[in-house]
């Protein structure tokens, strides 16, 4: 499994993954999830993937040696002139990929081999942006209403990032709340696992303003893991306390 | 979808279930999914199901005449002398009609019609249990380690029973647990409804002490509601800052 939000803030983006990928429970590896590429001053691009590993590096070494590869150039991620053609684009490549690998196993319709991406970035003149690309090569875009994506385990991590996320937050908050997030997520399943990477990307600054790999030994994920589970046992003891004497008053109403 | 959740406390054991079924979004409907059958000062029994309706209810009513029918009194859940032989007798029924409806149906394996149950209870002289059954017929008991089960959408309201349980904890502060629990599921699933059935099972009382349907107007509910999305987001506010300075720091150690 896999655990990545990407959430738009008005100050920019934030991004986070964890690193584990697991071949059944018993074979379990740390790769990294989360790419990024910039053209200093003109744009910056950062994927998060989910899904078949296979399938996900294959698409990332493509988008790579398109960048680099001056014959191709023309579908370049770096040259393309809008967000949306780069969603199109890699859309296209990972759909591509799913449904190569798929016929060649004899496999129709839902698949192993699916995979799904976080795309966030920014070009210049243009707002920052956030899109969800589904193996099918379709994708939605994060707006006003839902303004983060989650793809691989999301469940466990939710419900905080419905109830504490706000659009005006600081870079240092959402930093905070991915966090919890992630330790709620890392606590009920094991194959979201530590290592985690993060990227902060600010508002026309086409450069990371703040990358961290977020490993066992950071003093921060730690104290964070450890108060979160008093402050929300706090938070339960300050809720309204329960009474059976409800049901009389209603009985006897 | 459905959810529910039973725990055992050394006072006894708190079970709630929710009441939405569905077949597709656009057709649901209010069925309970908690039953009960009590030999007062002898033996209390509560079932809670999830998956599929047809099937459960077949369970329940086949379960349900033969308590009343005199010539099935020996499989009856009111005769048989331990909780670990009712478990037994539920798992082979619940196996059986799973069977059945996927055999008419020409399904094998894995099909559409299973169903889970939790059964919790107490028979005099012995200590109140808790189990969970499986499709397959077979179950699992609740111990010191894993005190609670929980069938249907489990994932959302999860964090917080882990964090927040405690086996001595009074009932009320256990309903009020549920309710946290029941509320953060309702407002990422929708498949998870309103009204929830509530049954508090005290130790060595063989009657309900406490049962209760909740529903849309139900004022304690509501309250849980909304001050939990305010005392979460104190919670998340108390937790320490996060600072980019910290690369600094890592950096230049």
């Amino acid at each position: 499994m896999t655990y990545c939000v990407g959430m738009v803030l008005d100050k920019g983006l934030v991004l986070m993954s964890d690193t584990r990928t697991n071949s059944g429970v018993d074979n379990i590896s740390i790769f990294r999830k989360m790419t990024h590429w910039t053209v200093p001053g003109e744009r910056i691009l950062s994927l998060m993937t989910a899904g078949n590993l296979a399938t996900t590096q294959a698409v990332i070494s493509r988008l790579e040696e398109r960048t680099k590869a001056p014959g191709e150039r023309q579908n370049s991620l770096l040259e393309l002139p809008t967000m949306f053609q780069v969603a199109v684009e890699i859309g296209k490549l990972l759909r591509e990929t799913v449904h190569a690998t798929q016929s060649e196993n004899g496999q129709n319709g839902k698949g192993r081999f699916t995979a799904s991406i976080i795309l966030a970035g920014q070009i210049a003149g243009m707002e920052p942006r956030l899109f969800m690309i589904y193996p099918e090569g379709n994708f939605i875009e994060a707006s006003f209403d839902t303004p983060f994506f989650q793809i691989g385990e999301t469940k466990y991590g939710r419900p905080i990032l419905i109830r504490a996320y706000d659009r005006s937050m600081s870079f240092e908050d959402a930093v905070k709340l991915l966090m919890v997030s992630f330790d709620s997520t890392l606590k009920a399943n094991l194959s979201v696992g530590l290592p985690l990477d993060l990227m902060v990307i600010e508002r026309d600054n086409f450069e990371p303003l703040h990358m961290r790999r977020i490993d066992q030994t950071d003093p921060y994920f730690d104290a964070i893991s450890s108060s979160w589970s008093e402050a929300l046992r706090s938070a339960f003891h300050s809720l309204p306390d329960y009474s059976f004497q409800q049901d009389t008053d209603k009985a006897t109403r």
